[in-house]
């Protein structure tokens, strides 16, 4: 998608130097477009425990340039002892997200019994493109199914505009391109139906306020920012038509964990019926999960990310960090819930929409019947 | 309650100058405790619009009060348009606090007749101090009711630690002293009963994580702060015994506007089996009302309350206001949500505990029918 009319990715081989991978470091937005070199496995898993980058696709994608860095560097001797190991460090920064262990495993696959380091780093390139080509090109799919169901409700509405919620960034941002929340709702843009988009701010870590905000900006697309504890007040009053959200991972049965929060949506959005799609690529399907809520790990993070907000302080221009309560109040900070399949109305992925059941997504995805 | 060891009430008249009332300016909690003098009707309707003072009761109370400033400044000609003038400014600084008009109706409704000056100073002071008074009394007594629902299920955990989620700041903040959703959680904690508090920060304007965390501090109780997003993905895990809540407005059918995303914790709790109580005392329940969604007035703040965030900048020590978003993201900011009385367990008021519906109420208030 566009940065001030330029398209970028979120992640990319350096120009002139492929040993090199560029990410926008997102911890700097929006107040700062800064563009990250990653060189190292350390640069790597910092980049994504620390949050430079997050989202499914994108921790996904950054993952499986990780373990092509740990190939350039892994040393003769010992290569596969070394790549486990990176491997292992790679899926241990993030507990959640399904992509993550999913491109590190793709790429394992992709390596055995490559012997030849030259072969072995072509091969890990290779493979780390063509995940990070896929997300994009499957997000664009995404977009496609998803924006049939705009479209519906736009035509219900005899063209007045349709008001769509979304919670945390499942935009571009958190994939390669196009986002998967967000992709039915650039695709209706471009068609020219008449959107307008809720923004939750995304407690604690403002994803909303900071990414989502930013991206629906810079493409021109009509939203508002409300605090997260809104979505239901303007659900029992008609203001929304649709709900749509990503998923960091998915069990075969339809059960989604998201941000934190998305599970009181879907409960507002049945409460009040309206409709509660999930985007996702099949890339965050977990399919030996039946049920999310015992077996989707939760990440816990710390404390502080509640209690310290960055922002930028218009006396001098600088970001800030301020405490909002007392230093001394314990906090405790989940990154995800689960959303039973039951509250989700459709699953809108690369192959088409499915009803958040394992009959239908398996009707998608019958390889893994 | 207690401030460092010392017994305070949220509003007072000046010890050594009954003309003037004194007020805890709570926009500066928790990192300062500052006393403010209220001495004019600028001062009084500036407190309660811009926030120095919030909660149903101490809205109320501070209105009350308001209205005895409105007498000792009343001019001898014309002094009942004066009056009505203040009367009608009062109410206007927040529309969704039932309290305010009813505090400020039943001072109206004590100064009729009176046309000596000093008669009418005399009764207002005296109005406001007994509103003051009885909003203490109510929500002590509002304790003693709510205890018995903590202690039953004290001992169904056979004293594991019982655990309570509160929305917002129902503490004694809010009133005048004790609290409303708090009396009861310090009761409990008085009579030894272990408790553990799951404080929602409450965006946008954080009482949560200021006000509420403060209080539990001041008085000894376990608790730690979560996002707003928290308290589904703790009620599917069986971390939350109960929730308490206060209210702004009640119909006389038991639908209760309170803090917005109240609304999306009764869901939740609904979903899990969870008890959802909301304390108030009767000064908070419009009877002219039965229909909470439609009929009451739900206050929109600025959106620069979202998009700004006021702390502790802990290089230099000072408040800052960081803005975390772009500038140029317009935000909307809804003050409270209507929670259906469905949804509603049941609601603690000074003369016990009523279900939530009409029948219920009017048989602890029958004074209504």
């Amino acid at each position: 998608m566009k940065v001030n009319g330029i398209h970028y990715r979120t992640i990319w081989p350096k120009a002139d130097n492929h040993k090199i991978i560029e990410i926008i470091d997102q911890r700097f937005l929006p107040h700062s477009f800064v563009v990250e070199e990653l060189a190292t496995l350390d640069h790597f898993a910092a980049a994504i425990r620390d949050m430079h980058v997050r989202g499914a696709g994108l921790i996904g994608a950054t993952a499986a340039f990780g373990m092509y860095c740990a190939a350039l560097h892994a040393p003769r001797e010992n290569a596969e002892s070394f790549l486990k190991e990176a491997a292992e460090r790679l899926i241990s920064t993030r507990p959640t997200a399904k992509n993550l262990s999913w491109a590190v495993q793709r790429q394992h696959k992709a390596l055995e019994g490559l012997h030849e380091p030259g072969k072995r780093i072509e091969k890990a390139f290779e493979t780390a493109c063509r995940i990070a080509d896929e997300d994009a090109e499957y997000c664009r799919r995404i977009g496609e199914h998803g924006l049939k169901v705009i479209q519906e409700i736009s035509e219900q509405k005899k063209g007045a505009p349709v008001n769509i919620l979304t919670h945390c960034n499942a935009g571009w941002l958190a994939f390669v391109d196009y986002g998967s929340a967000t992709a039915p709702i650039y695709a209706a843009h471009q068609k020219g139906i008449p959107i307008h988009v809720w923004v939750d701010e995304t407690r604690p870590w403002n994803q909303g306020a900071k990414l989502t905000a930013w991206e629906l900006h810079q493409e021109n697309i009509d939203h508002s920012l409300i605090a997260d504890n809104t979505g239901g007040h303007l659900m029992q009053h008609g203001l929304v038509d649709l709900v749509i959200v990503g998923s960091d991972r998915t069990t075969r049965t339809g059960d989604v964990a998201n941000k934190i929060g998305t599970y009181l949506k879907a409960l507002a959005a049945r409460d009040n019926n309206v409709p509660f799609y999930v985007a996702l690529p099949s890339s965050t399907i977990d399919w030996e999960l039946r049920d999310g809520l015992r077996e989707i790990p939760i990440e816990q993070r710390s404390g502080n990310e509640i209690k310290f907000v960055t922002g930028l302080d218009s006396e001098n221009n600088r970001l800030t960090t301020v405490l909002c309560g007392l230093e001394e109040t314990p906090a405790v900070n989940y990154a995800f819930d689960v959303t039973p399949a039951r509250l989700v109305t459709g699953i809108i992925t690369e192959r088409g929409i499915a009803e958040a059941g394992e009959k239908s997504l398996l009707a998608l995805f019958p390889e893994y019947s």
